[in-house]
């Protein structure tokens, strides 16, 4: 792919002038480009035009152009030597609230250099979106907020830049994927009325922006693409986890899901997309329960119990002591508790079957998953009643999103041809599990697919191909968003999901349950 | 024309968002133009967005709003409270080798506010075109010259928003029209391969410019329009001319001629233009002849010599004493001494018909046009016969340049509808004097018509309509350069035309010497 057509970085050789055919500079770079990219104008900035002169005829007419493309409209970034084998980068961005991940490729042939993440340093002034977008509001607080995002974007590009023995000054685009508020943050935009009624954000589509009007330290010519939302909460990420997946290009009609602290659904095909979010995450994330955490070495992924003997199998990340559970592991633990008699459909806890890992504490039912004696902690790992409670209300909402989604295009989930599961819990869930508990539908397992951090994907995508731009439009201006009514239709469904697998258990035909 | 709907500022009133229609405001305003101003598409930049939210909601949702166009590309520049009266200020801009001219006008309603002017001040430098782009290859140069003329056009911007009480922020847009060299100049491009074979301009369609970028002080989000060339030797200014004649829209041929230190000249219509330009003007602009000056107070642009009594009949600019003669004097003297008898065809002194006006001063022959008794010098203004032969060679060389570019198209004077002549040389010119001398085609007088600062004219046109855009551009892509082969055709008829009026004299019919 070292000559890529559909990429940002394009060779070209000009017929030098003569005095039959004295066109500037600028035009005849342009006239060159505008064949090469079949476009009718391609834009060239002063500080390009400055150099241009000299530097096309030391490289005797013939040079490499980082283009870039603004819906219609081209421009040209930088220029250099196409006898020169400086690597030409692009980052892309996966602006996360809580974090951030950089990736670092070669925008000549698509080659990835490196990655890098970090916390969103704005966590230190609040944790969640709505508290920023408040903090925003007081005197300076924008200011520092952007700040805050800026600078260590900076810090953690330099440091990706020195990992591969590059300069900033290397990164010449980059594509920039984040909900709706992080990016106004990120553009130094106020988020002010994204959460005051109509939720109006300050705008859709930001297009391409020069990172100098962003103070990013890349190269002084380098350009960004900030992914364009589809209002204030259907954000530029999403629709980068859309372009990764692919489901607007299937005919057939898919799913994908991104559980972070909000469950987002996006459910469509060729045709058409429909999106909407709620609350269904917050047990699969971390924190609810007491043994809860983010993913990570010594973390819980995967739990089976053997239903006759009730042996629990432990599977931790990187196989270190177990220290904590993730989502993943929660919700194979519940299935599997399920499977084996441990607790019964309202996720009660069943003594007969929990027998003496079933301990009280303070008046709460809980359960022993790891001993002290095998824990990386010292203490026991548990699990109480209040976390299984919460969870199931948390799997309930999922399946309740799922299925309000599907009944509002008139349709059930045997007509899904994938299910695209984004994020690291993706990557961890075991779909079985996840149907076992009735949060994910019955459907045969081939039909669930992870698709990892689809933002960072997306965001990928959009520094290799041009056309991957005009994909992203088309997204963004396809996507109906459904705001979900917590109607008495809503709550009935809600009602019915909180048994395990659900109270028409004829919707799970594959979950069996022990003896 | 209060509501001026092909202007470059617009009142909008938007719907105001609701739960039902949540577009961004930046979209939102951004569709409200394109419904406004016809096209698919407005940019906004980061400075303006970053304001956008607040004072949409400040302002009702009503605004006043600056637009600017680059060929297909809209831009909204700024906005404004369509209640407050503040004047939204445009300036067009002469950008003269030897002259800048100045004016400010009002971009609501096109009214014209003031007008100034200065010395370019790269006179200092160099005082022709040449000299200054050699000048520019020096280390510094470049940045010295840039800054001249930047420096200046700031200073003089300051004062004249000053005499109409307006800031410079007030202004929102510039228009800038000057040869190529000087606009290269002025945005800091170095014309270097200009003046080298084959001649190439660094840009030739530079279109729109920040002019935060061009460091010139008007309002921070201000763009400037620098007009199109067409080539090394064919500069915007003459674009602007050719804008400001109208010729461009005449189904019928008409000529354009702006004499300066070149004489430049603009044949077409409609369908097709043709330029060439050639040295003709020396004798004409002042400093040629010993007495010669540009126009001003004291000056003589007007003579006449009443045939009978061969009395001289002086005027002067502004009816102060004589202190020395410009080109359209010039012009007049010669008319008059030819049509009086006291000089011959050739161009030579009649002894017996000069008398005693005719003395010899070192070995040359000299003809007072005003004795020391009435000059403002306390001298004889007197005019030499190598003054004579100059005004000569340059008359011949304009009619040959005229007379080729008509053959060229294989067309004659007799089919010109009208012959614009520009600058303040084409105000003062008697046509009936420069069609005596041979000069200009014996053509009916109301041919004629002096245009005045037509680059000026045709800077502020591009400030008052959107559609004057395109048409810049489509006399530009039109015009055919007419490369001057001074070949034996072309000195065959610079000999004939070397006499007065010619050596075939029906050409000149209505020139009727005295006796």
């Amino acid at each position: 792919m070292n000559r890529n057509n559909k990429g940002w970085v394009r060779t070209v050789c000009l017929t030098p002038p003569t005095l039959q055919d004295n066109t500037a500079d600028a035009d005849r770079l342009a006239d060159a480009l505008k064949s090469e990219l079949k476009t009718n104008r391609v834009d060239i900035d002063l500080d390009l035009l400055k150099k241009l002169p000299e530097q096309l005829r030391k490289w005797a007419y013939q040079l490499q152009c980082v283009v870039l493309k603004d819906r219609d409209r081209w421009f040209l970034t930088d220029i250099t030597d196409s006898q020169d084998s400086c690597t030409i980068a692009g980052l892309a961005v996966d602006l996360g609230t809580s974090r951030v991940v950089l990736r670092l490729l070669n925008l000549s042939n698509g080659q990835i250099l490196n990655e890098s993440s970090f916390h969103n340093p704005q966590v230190t002034i609040a944790s969640d979106v709505l508290a920023r977008i408040h903090y925003a509001d007081i005197d300076g607080g924008l200011k520092r907020l952007n700040e805050l995002i800026i600078n260590s974007l900076n810090e953690n590009i330099t440091k990706l830049c020195r990992s591969c023995k590059l300069e900033p000054a290397d990164i010449y685009m980059l594509s920039v994927a984040g909900n709706t508020t992080m990016s106004h943050l990120f553009m130094g935009l106020n988020p002010h009325w994204i959460i005051r009624e109509p939720y109006i954000p300050a705008v859709n589509r930001p297009g391409i922006v020069k990172t100098e009007d962003l103070n990013i330290l890349v190269n002084p010519s380098a350009r960004a693409f900030i992914f364009p939302n589809s209002g204030s909460y259907f954000g530029g990420d999403l629709v980068a986890g859309i372009l990764f997946s692919g489901l607007n290009n299937e005919e057939k009609t898919s799913i994908l899901v991104d559980v972070g602290t909000n469950a987002e659904v996006v459910l469509g095909n060729s045709d058409w997309l429909i999106a909407c979010a709620g609350a269904a995450g917050p047990a699969l994330e971390g924190g609810v329960t007491r043994m809860g955490m983010m993913a990570g070495p010594g973390v819980i992924d995967r739990i089976a119990i053997e239903p006759a003997s009730l042996q629990f199998q432990i599977h931790t990340i990187e196989d270190l002591a177990p220290q904590g559970i993730c989502g993943s592991g929660l919700i194979d633990l519940a299935a599997h508790l399920y499977l084996s008699g441990m607790i019964e459909m309202r996720g009660k806890f069943v003594p007969s079957r929990c027998g003496n890992r079933l301990k009280e504490q303070k008046g709460v039912m809980h359960l022993v998953v790891v001993p002290a004696s095998e824990s990386a902690t010292g203490s026991d790992l548990t699990i109480s009643q209040a976390d299984l409670d919460s969870l199931i209300r948390s799997k309930a909402a999922m399946y309740t999103i799922l299925e309000t989604l599907m009944h509002s295009v008139g349709s059930s989930f045997i007509d899904l041809s994938a299910f695209y599961v984004a994020g690291t819990f993706g990557s961890l869930i075991q779909p079985e599990s996840a149907i076992s508990i009735g949060m994910l539908p019955d459907l045969p397992l081939n039909t669930y697919r992870a698709v990892g951090n689809s933002s960072l994907g997306g965001a990928t995508m959009a520094l290799i191909s041009s056309e991957c731009l005009d994909e992203i439009d088309r997204i963004r201006d396809r996507i109906t968003y459904l705001e979900l009514n917590v109607n008495q239709e809503f709550m009935n469904r809600f009602s019915a999901a909180k048994f395990i697998p659900h109270t028409d258990p004829s919707r799970f035909p594959s979950v069996k349950v022990w003896g």
